[in-house]
């Protein structure tokens, strides 16, 4: 394979020149981190199973006409993508209490949240990624007001559907996060979602459990993660499970 | 005067049942605190200027038909105001960069913003007052839609009025901070100011120096408290100045 055009390296993936105009190739490298990247580490296989549990989840979106960046994965680690201009924007979405959301508000973690709560924060890894509100991104003009309204019914959609896939699989999907960018289609512009959906930005609990099957499991030091991912992938029906595989039974379930 | 009843005391007034129902008494101290008040004193004669401060600025309000739960000043450091269910939310504008907006969002100080940006923090002492989004408000029920959108056009107001009358006497509206309340009238109810509006909840900079005349003079030690405040109710002709009064000149611009 020709040398390929680095366009962008973050702490998770690497954008490459696509072959056609418009595309990008998305690289999921095993790395993980956390807490404005000051907790580091590697787990063999972790961006393996996001390239795919990624893909199986774009897919779904595309198939029921939320339309995503996914076009087709190409291998083990990389998938072919539409190339977008990204918005600055963290989307997150959350049904349950968790994390920051809990600790700033003094919620328990685990509390159902009497609606799905949509929150921005401005992706500026300076700044540790500030929670804004749309007024912030009105003023600063980070999106428009019909990017925001796009961004918003995208969300609320991307939610309704992963709730019901995790859900069927018995997990419980507390909250995740997505980025959006803009593509341009003759004199048109819409939004699409980007980036990736997986358990390095969702936050996964077993729904009978409550056992943590996301990045929160690394954050945490609550076990291995590519053994958490693994059983993502596995109960979704897209990956064999490692060392064993269905004959053993569940792995993770303590 | 009668033993009055205590309803509520805050940090820098004091709230007394009114002498008829549905009012209130309302007493400015002149205690001041910052940093969810790990940083106290006390500053002689604050309270009475902010308590004539907040009656000219809220008397102005009334005038031009926004409503606010000032009825009359009683006294040196006492008025009469409405009582009102409060909406349990820091109603923040902003004009120009300054303080924690600055910080969160790595703009210098001083900054004209593009547009006003309007925040709301949810008032809770323990949790340190944190910002909220319009949904986190709408989630937990802390104000109605309609209150919201009640509240966002009182604030608008409140801050072309303000702009105006601190421009007229030299002084850059750069932000300020108003509560407001739920008021019943018959079958209706609506939304009106409420609390107070000074040098304690605004900021103030001199339009041409730039010097401090509001609360950050005491969060940043930059001088006499009571000299600051004495210098806005001067310019905007609601108290002679102390120890001297116009014929000596402006005191605090150096």
């Amino acid at each position: 394979m020709a040398r390929r055009r680095l366009v962008y390296e973050g702490k998770a993936k690497i954008l490459y020149e696509g072959p056609e105009p418009g595309t990008l190739i998305q690289h999921f490298k095993d790395d993980a981190t956390a807490f404005d990247a000051q907790k580091k580490d590697v787990f063999e296989g972790k961006g393996v199973l996001n390239n795919r549990i990624s893909e199986h989840i774009m897919t779904g979106l595309n198939e029921i006409g939320v339309p995503t960046h996914f076009i087709r994965r190409l291998n083990m680690r990389e998938q072919l993508v539409r190339a977008v201009e990204i918005i600055p924007l963290e989307v997150v979405v959350r049904n349950v209490a968790a994390g920051s959301l809990a600790k700033r508000l003094g919620l328990e973690e685990g509390m159902q949240l009497p609606r799905p709560i949509i929150e921005f924060y401005y992706k500026d890894d300076k700044l540790h990624d500030p929670m804004v509100t749309e007024e912030h991104i009105a003023a600063f003009n980070w999106a428009s007001q019909q990017d925001i309204d796009d961004i918003i019914a995208l969300a609320l959609r991307v939610n309704d559907f992963m709730s019901g896939m995790m859900l069927g699989v018995g997990i419980r999907l507390v909250d995740f996060k997505i980025e959006c960018g803009r593509v341009y289609e003759g004199d048109f512009q819409r939004v699409i979602v980007a980036d990736e959906i997986s358990p390095d930005s969702c936050r996964l609990w077993d729904a009978k459990t409550g056992e943590k099957l996301d990045k929160d499991v690394f954050r945490r030091d609550l076990g291995n993660l590519t053994d958490a991912y693994t059983e993502v992938a596995s109960r979704l029906g897209i990956m064999p499970k490692q060392n064993g595989g269905a004959t053993t039974g569940p792995k993770l379930v303590h």
